[in-house]
């Protein structure tokens, strides 16, 4: 299946990005594969517990483990080929993002979560691994203060509840949120949108 | 009913405290509302993934959710005005912090956990929320070093257990719980009470 | 029994290790406790999360609770004593790693896990405490940067399945795989082995 296959370069995208910020943190190999594993998978272990859905998904795809695990090996040994490739990164990154989103809401749908929670949830998925991923290298999560990543996740998540609702057909709601969200995520890249921050903050 | 609207105090006064922490961070809008989110109904959703309540209730609430969302905007754009009621913000989080703790341990009760289980998810459902707020703005949570907060929430749980054991009423449980509870916290406020720190600490 | 002893000697371990990371950290007596309890229990309670144990053992276990605070509250005022006792600690500990795992993918079998799940919640059983310690504390988690720790978990957590797989007796699988867990951990200590670190990174 094509999703399927979207959903591995997911995988490792998401685990490339966190990866190599384990390699910047200069964390041993083992340390690299777990900031790895948790930057690609951890969004959909926290779906799953929310959703009750016991052992998570993760934990019993062994496609989607090793994925990760290889791809964050090569990130150890080879990082800096692969960041020379950082823009393609980001591209299959915003990949993943937007299929994560929208799969990760039609599972919540599946679950029979109300819309306002499978919306959550769906951004969940898509953005976790990555505020996972900074907690656990001791970073203010980067998607709190800076880009335009989950709100692009959120529209994504969004849509396959609409789509869904009308319509019904759950794998074609799954493609359309994923092309929405990844392209909303990849024109807020080439434009440079972010969100506004606080202004006028004196420190007390 | 009036527990219900205490509730949405509480939940507006955790997300008030949390939008603040996310805006002297300077996260940006998003950042600001998920951490309010988060200090709001983090404690809770922790005590519904204990007690296997799927989806957890924050999930399912969107009155609490949407109180959270409109307190964090607010702050996110009228903080310096906020800032000066800071003694209000903190009397409104005492009452959520003994609600939180009192209906979680009736919530923990009725899913039939033991005693002692009980009293501890209590306690983090009212203290849960501030503890991952900072961990996700990248602080040591500050209610391990200042403060007299978590004990009060013990007390309000232990209570709750109590009486429900031995009178089975649990609404008046609920009601006592959250007076002594908050009350508790409010006195030590008033009177700088804290828990004692470690001594003769010299760095290894 | 003699593994439930083993159990109260590995919370113990585990336990001061948090407790004194609290202290070093000039966290007050509550902090400390939380810290310590986290790190003693906090593996197990991922474990009960992932497989849908609620309320998860460490929160139905008064043994293991009272031991853990029991033990905080020691260190907490006599830590210049038990810092001198630091190999000791760490051997206490090894033991409990070596048994958390290879209990954590017992338990994980009994709830027919598969068997790459059983292995990564074996290991995480043992680690997972003292990288939520390092977490709470706002450190990058030592055992990303140091130190053969989680890799010994990994082998007991592996054997076990393979023994399980192979001859069905769960207790003996069990005390092997603490055996050759501890026993790989003390190797590693003594001879000072650790996992290789990413070369040749340059800040961008």
């Amino acid at each position: 299946l094509l999703l399927r296959l979207a959903e591995l370069v997911g995988v490792a995208a998401f685990a490339a990005s966190g990866a190599l910020v384990g390699v910047s943190k200069r964390l041993d190999l083992f340390g690299v594969c777990v900031v790895g594993f948790v930057t690609a998978l951890g969004g959909g272990v926290m779906r799953d517990l929310l959703l009750g859905i016991h052992p998570p998904a993760a934990f019993t795809n062994p496609a989607a483990a090793a994925t990760s695990a290889g791809v964050s090996l090569l990130i150890f040994w080879f990082h800096p080929i692969v960041r020379r490739r950082r823009r393609e990164i980001l591209i299959l990154d915003a990949v993943g993002m937007g299929l994560f989103a929208s799969s990760g809401a039609a599972i919540a749908l599946d679950r029979e979560a109300g819309a306002a929670a499978t919306v959550v949830i769906g951004m969940l998925t898509a953005a976790g691994g990555a505020v996972l991923r900074d907690m656990l290298v001791n970073e203010v999560p980067l998607l709190f203060r800076r880009d335009l990543y989950a709100i692009p996740a959120l529209v994504g998540s969004l849509l396959v509840v609409v789509l869904v609702k009308m319509r019904g057909d759950v794998d074609s709601a799954v493609v359309v949120g994923t092309v929405v969200a990844t392209s909303t995520r990849l024109t807020a890249m080439w434009r440079g949108w972010s969100l506004p921050r606080p202004r006028n903050y004196e420190r007390h």
